[in-house]
């Protein structure tokens, strides 16, 4: 599941850290939330808030405590069962669709289980060895994740409801003119793209391995709010020819005739209620399906993978509007590159040449979903910061758009 | 909806106080529950607990405060769109399958809609005439039947949940021999059945008319736990001769082998979580098609409505396991005539002759579910003390089960 | 399945000579037919006309031949499988969904059979005992109920084909005033129904039993297709006060908006294709829900089965638009008791009072299906003359509307 | 849709013959067939046999004659609402999955209204221009992959029958031994792939254009049919560590343990009916996600398509089993690199760098499938001699297997 962490690289301490930050972070983020609200699961790829925060600390007491914590004892042997989310070498778990009938273990006794199990974890850190420091890693980055998806899945839960609730207030945002766009050339030729092994990536983002760019040009920014309502106005939604066969057959199946979110009149819900569009801000909540038919209505094409990773080779992951407090986070103008969207590329995700799953029940984590995903490079307002980089391969299904998903424009040169 | 009401037949302030111990029992019901609890929907037919409860005081707001009460003013304007259930001429409604996504209002809010209604009808009860108190005396009989859904749907909403959880603790049954089965004659020729005006009763009841019983006898017991392991035991659930054509399908496409809530090993799940079977208490959670399976099994057949409503007519439907406070009720032996469980009949759900719907949106309320229901005649273990009668006409689809539903055999003579 | 027959009610050779003229009519409905149309299952309801063919033959073949015929050998082992409809007891069958994906047998092939099995029985005739007799007569009545659903099928089967195929042709009908609607009173008190023995019947019209018909009165003739668009041109697809509860929600998942075969601008398409609708035909293809809403529309309601059954009493069954022949059959005013439409009751199909199915695997016909379906009375334009009388007991599901059936008013007096 | 076409390549008259005996072979394969065989549709993803027949020619009628030759009459106006398959840009057409329901026209009409194209387009031949010409060729490729879906849904249709037609006879194939599994070092570093403009190409296939290939190795033969039963004797289907998380939900949902066609006991369904299955045959009827889970359970993986198609780029494509004619042909030892099976790679179907769809609506042909699907490289037992090249990008989603799909194992090295 990860390239082979160097003990070195960090010592212990700092781990130590990074795992109390993770941890509470979650904790802050669950703080708006009733038991109720942290129950529901909006629709069954989604998951309840209560689920997401039981499941992150089921991964370090199974993996970490109970494989390499002796005389560890789980805090509820039922547990298992119900926070397990799809470790086949795990055994039997809790359907995935019913996991929004778990109104007990209640939300206090969820914040108790973590509460013991981060008290176990950093009880145990200072004889941890090198195997289980690597799955502290790993699950400080699989956490992480589950933070950006506790964020729309609540977004989810709170949409579903007639009276639009707020998760958390926001400041009016600042109004912007948005940035002129223009394609940067991007280079051609031989690149190396992947994870080199410097610091910690998934099994997925391995091996770095070279490939060949093609003669093309990159938009200097996403595609906004404002560009998606031209789309719309323009009919974008009800030409067959801007759309991919399966895309068409979505939109109609669905009547989709805006990104998810969009109530009408220029309004959205989000995490602060219903709030006025920002026509300059980076358009989200676009499916797969969306967002190609957008490109070509635009007369450019999806970036590729390669093309995206290597735009960004340089650029800092660290920068930009990503997740740092529990608040209404969303996208902004003038958008970033790590930050505010997810970008779709034209890129299935596959594995790259010489891709080697990791070893174990952990190594379920990414290769059984190489079929019917695209991979989206960068990071969203809702991606915990520290978490992003260049060579990260983030996916969904080509319909999926609860998302903070969005897009930039590529094309030929 | 209802026959007409003589004021004169209870004092303004007995209906009052039949008011207030109602919706105290409601609130006494949602004690042992968390606002998680009350927010799940376990299946569409289903209602959130919360909605239960915050439904039935939107009904005493709309028709008795709203329409009767110069000056009333809504709790809360959002709660008409949310907390209708059916009623096409109260306007737009949130989707019923939807119910499970509204954690807020919290169940604290809910209560204080509870309250705020209580008050204002209380307050009120000195003015109203008499079309209002008839609208309170249907609003008293509309939640005594959403109380027994309350216990139904929470019942389904805690056995979705692998830990067992328990609604309230259940003393230990005493051990029973089950009643010796006998076949009582019924009376032959033309009897009279349905509500005679006499008391409060649904339209559905009226009017009374005469109907002609040819020669039958029916059993002195509700057909029992022990009696079903037989079926069971027999290979009740794998003769395609003992079962209805729309049955036989019904049981392989949702795989049935036992009533609902049967654990396998004598045991079962209820409101007391987990429990040994009784077998000399009645057996509940069947649907139609399996009581006529069963039926035909044991050489017998289902009554009719009129044979089971001349049969009881005679009987005390005060008396019996009947619901009297929040706790963890269920079907006890020997079986009672009114309590322990529905029983289901073999008629149809249709029109007296000279059936008029009550006037108004309330009018809604029975005759328009007269197509593909069975009448259920009696009372169960969950049913409200006071709500029942011999011309009761309670009714469920072939399939539904969720609710404590049993038989009682009958037989040509 | 049919009340004992006497073998001297008539004599052999009648019986022969009826079951020539039945099996001589089917071979007729097939001549306008291609293989291919007759190979065609329009949805899992309805079966290709090849099908009916072959399973009527079947149906002779096993209870006849097989079971009473020494030395008989089948004309195709594998028909057994491929042509029983329902009859678990007669061992394991095709998929009824997946009937038309048989092209082989080729219809000349299923005409052979048919053939075979006709030959055979005239041959076997003169020494058939009492009961294979009667099974002979439960045939010629089981085959003119198939004769019906060939027909309307094979009009389920044109209609979906864009091009508008004709079955035959018809004469233009005749040009009507519709006769003005008048309520005729009906009896009331103490009447029996049920058939007496006198003839076939089914098991299911068994035993002739007392009922009490209250006071009503009963439409002088069928609703028209020029009342039906009074109904539309009223709203009346679109106030849901008018329907049922799951007859809406019908209206709605289907988009229903006008009877089946209707095509807008005053057409239909029938069996001689697209036509006219004559405004004084009686309406035709409307679903019990539809029809109930009618009724409610009228200010009137359903005729109960024992109403319609008293009133149709002293009509003589066999006079009326009904099938004679193999031609482009429809309703036609003024609209007849017996033939024209099937006119749905509000009536549950359930079972009479000592009701006993007909023993063995034919006795399978009839229970079976007394669930979640109403009984429609009298005979269409597609019923085989000589098949109807005035106990029959035609069923369907509350949303079928394939078959050619209407409505009588009656209402309350 | 295809890279220009230089009309010096081949002259006119060869290209009319090619048309001539695609149009032939056409014929030939419908000569075995009922009109009910060619009217059936066994799922909404296959076609009828008389659908691919008039649809290839409507293909022709509307791109060659209708626009290019003045004067031309269709043949019957409404087959173009019959007959359009996906064309948006060609107007309203009639439901896919109700391609089964028309029985008219007639096989024997449809033969007629292929003798009016080809007879119109042979007598046009002289006066086509070169944008017609290449319109015709482009017909005759697109003809040529109905001819594989002809046979294959043939094949899916009969499949359908439990008395197990027979399209057409077989020779006992000869006993094979089956030929020993070695790996072949393939290429590394970088290689051209797709179309050169040398000769006829889909728009898929181009432009051609430099990728790199990493160090692999790819097999001497496809899989067969005995390797696959040692799979299926290891428990291949009943472990989820060896699926794809899609493929494994798609085994448990379907109940999948056997390629399609596979009937137990050693036995097959074909063309020819029930047959031995040969064990050095290619195994054949297996999905992507069956070919992903065999090769993980080998030690080894599916090539990618550029790793295919480099090493097929020497190997005559013309050479192999291949159909030539109306027989039943099946896959057989030893296994050609084109013929017998379309081979799995793990590449999604998406567009090469600098890709640009075919101008108006014959470029809807490939670019809007460019979701998920998979890359298939070779070619089949079914795949008309002449139609194969290396360059060639087959693509089915991962479920589907009613081609004759197969694989070949690579691996790193």
């Amino acid at each position: 599941m990860a390239t082979r962490r160097n003990p070195l690289d960090e010592p212990a301490t700092a781990l130590a850290e990074r795992f109390a930050a993770t941890r509470a972070l979650t904790r802050e983020l669950a703080a708006p939330l009733s038991d109720a609200d942290a129950t529901i699961q909006p629709f069954p790829d989604a998951s309840p808030a209560k689920w997401h925060m039981a499941h992150t600390s089921w991964f370090f007491e199974t993996f970490v405590l109970r494989d390499h914590v002796a005389g560890y004892r789980a805090f509820d042997d039922r547990f298992a069962y119900l926070f397990n989310s799809y470790y086949d070498g795990e055994g039997a778990r809790h359907d995935r669709p019913k996991r929004g009938m778990i109104s007990r273990p209640t939300l206090d006794e969820v914040r108790a289980y973590r509460a013991h199990v981060d008290a176990a974890v950093i009880d145990a850190f200072g004889s941890l060895g090198p195997a289980a420091l690597e799955l502290v890693e790993i699950g400080i980055n699989h956490e992480q994740q589950h933070q950006e998806l506790f964020l729309t899945d609540i977004l989810a839960t709170l949409a579903e409801n007639p009276t639009n609730p707020v998760y958390a207030k926001a400041d009016a945002a600042p109004c912007h003119a948005p940035e002129p766009l223009s394609f940067l050339p991007g280079r051609t030729g031989i690149v190396e793209i992947g994870a080199n092994g410097g610091g910690f990536a998934f099994d997925s983002e391995t091996p770095r391995h070279r490939t060949i760019l093609h003669p093309h040009a990159i938009a200097s920014r996403p595609v906004t709010n404002g560009e998606w309502r031209d789309f719309i106005n323009d009919g974008g939604y009800e030409k067959p020819s801007l759309w991919l066969s399966e895309g068409w057959d979505w939109v109609n199946r669905e009547a989709v005739h805006a990104p998810l979110y969009w109530r009408g009149e220029g309004l959205a819900f989000t995490l602060a209620g219903v709030v006025d569009l920002d026509p300059a801000a980076p358009v989200a909540h676009v499916s797969y399906y969306e967002a190609d038919a957008f490109a070509r209505w635009a007369g450019a094409r999806l970036p590729t993978e390669a093309e995206w990773e290597d735009f960004a080779a340089s650029a800092d992951p660290n920068i930009g509007n990503q997740l740092d407090r529990a608040e209404a986070v969303m996208p902004k103008a003038p958008g970033d590159i790590f930050g505010d969207v997810w970008e779709w590329t034209q890129s299935a995700f596959a594995a790259y040449p010489g891709f080697v799953p990791a070893e174990g029940t952990v190594g379920e984590y990414n290769g059984k979903f190489m079929c019917g995903q695209f991979v989206l490079k960068g990071a969203s307002c809702a991606t915990p910061r520290g978490h992003s980089r260049a060579t990260y391969r983030n996916f969904f299904p080509p319909h999926a758009r609860w998302q903070f998903t969005g897009l930039r424009l590529a094309r030929d040169s």
